[in-house]
């Protein structure tokens, strides 16, 4: 038996073209389009593609942005000015702080600085605490999106029991919120958990979100379980992925490395957890695409909830 | 075997007590008594009865207290307004509104509009948000009388199985953080959960929070785990008090119906859970007396931070 294969790619088009849609209804009634700003301080490379990658998809969907770039050494008061300058200024609806910030800025104190209705990555104190108390607000991007996978993907959440391994603030902990919102039993497991095997056989949905490359093995994995792989490590020898896949991905990650240098696995065990597991997210191709459209989705919310349309 | 029995009394006077002394040392530098702020709308009569228990107890500690009494016919608009003042009055550290509000009161609104460094009882979403995200805050009084009874009684939080009942806003939600930020491996059951007793047998630390007299019986638990029931259910029948006590403590409970007309007991049946149980709290007497102890605590706290000293 084989797991089904969950495409985050074709959820997130989907989703994308469904925002693309919407923008494009607004601007038909004469509406201006909601409109993004990234915040890039400093020049961390990593940064540079995702906040590039950001405001591509923006354009594609009809989303206006634009990225304000800062330099290493703005001090946080500054930096919060900046904020302050978005948050009062009308035509901006979404304000994305592209993390992690140099070393030396106040990053909590930056992100509470964000005007709680444009927060569109669902950073702010307020928004987590409103996540927190299972009241309306704007999700961070990638939890929200394991949840379109799994509600698009016919996975009940209702009554199952999920388990969540890794506590970040950004993946882990929302994750966990948003699932028991939903009225699945959440269960939270983390690098001080015992017999962490025996804990994640528990569950109906398996959520890693730990950052370990090919930590969860399909020994791990009740049969016929939803996992969803946020990991994203990178691999750069092609000998290493025989822990993660055989046969013919095997090859087709190899020819990967041999093209670009790099490949991305999980903190799934892909070889192991395919046979075990009823549904399966890929790295890359999973929860990744997700991330991005749920950002836009994000904009347009707090778009509409801004301006009441 | 007979489970150890948790004096939540005695630990909630070690409490006060300390925050007495600390109140007796600041008036001895000179500095000002703290001082806490109820607001009490309506009259509700339970209400009355738990605002005159945290005025009194902080009059014995040394903290000033004040109970703002407004008419249950008030809007939201002027109970916002006077919100505002106790946030702008520089004399008042601590405010407390007490719940329930009067229905056509919108309370979320009204929890967000009281000062987040003066929001004892930890019900701001900023508050809640920084619980969520591991960060310091002033923490609601129930889930931090908890954490408090576990640490005094030597039981290890980090890497134990914890499992909450209850999602609540007040304590199943907030001590599920509290005990994920001290290291559990947390899980969090509610009325959804499929085979719950699975669930909660696995736990080394069980806590009941769902409001529901007696749901947890002997076979729910696991061999000397530790047993927080946070539940207060009112008993007037002292023949009901067979399904919870058996002994002298049903003649006990018994007499206390016939002198006062009514009784207290748990979310967790006693008679079964005693036998299997390793530590138990007992209702009344149990986490209760740690309410009032852990507000007064979170009024010296804000005194500090707003008063730097």
């Amino acid at each position: 038996m084989s797991a089904t294969i969950l495409d985050g790619k074709k959820i997130g088009e989907e989703i994308r073209l469904a925002v693309a849609a919407e923008v494009q209804g607004l601007l038909s009634s004469g509406y201006r389009a909601p409109k993004l700003v990234a915040v890039l301080v400093g020049e961390n490379p990593a940064s540079e593609v995702y906040v590039r990658s950001k405001t591509k998809t923006a354009a594609a969907l009809g989303v206006d942005s634009a990225t304000l770039r800062l330099p290493s050494t703005i001090s946080t008061a500054d930096l919060l000015e900046e904020i302050r300058q978005l948050d009062a200024d009308e035509g901006v609806d979404g304000i994305l702080v592209q993390l992690p910030l140099p070393s030396g800025i106040d990053t909590d104190r930056v992100l509470e600085e964000v005007d709680v209705a444009k927060d569109v990555d669902g950073f702010h104190p307020v928004n987590v605490g409103r996540l927190a108390l299972g009241q309306p607000c704007l999700t961070p991007c990638t939890p929200a999106g394991i949840i379109e996978i799994l509600v698009r993907s016919g996975v009940q959440i209702a009554g199952a029991r999920a388990c969540v391994i890794g506590r970040s603030r950004t993946v882990g902990r929302p994750v966990a919120a948003l699932l028991l919102n939903r009225h699945a039993t959440v269960t939270v497991c983390h690098s001080k958990t015992h017999e962490i095997s025996s804990v994640t056989r528990e569950a109906d949905i398996l959520v890693a979100a730990m950052g370990r490359a090919g930590f969860v093995k399909g020994e791990m994995i009740r049969a016929g379980a939803t996992v969803i792989d946020v990991g994203i490590n990178e691999v750069r020898d092609g000998r290493e992925l025989e822990r993660f896949y055989e046969g013919e991905e095997l090859e087709r990650k190899r020819g990967v490395i041999e093209q670009t240098g790099r490949t991305l696995v999980g903190d799934v065990e892909w070889r192991s957890a395919l046979c075990v597991a009823g549904k399966i997210t890929p790295v890359p191709g999973g929860v990744g695409p997700l991330t991005i459209a749920m950002l836009m989705r994000n904009v347009v919310d707090a778009y509409r909830r801004r301006c009441r349309v």
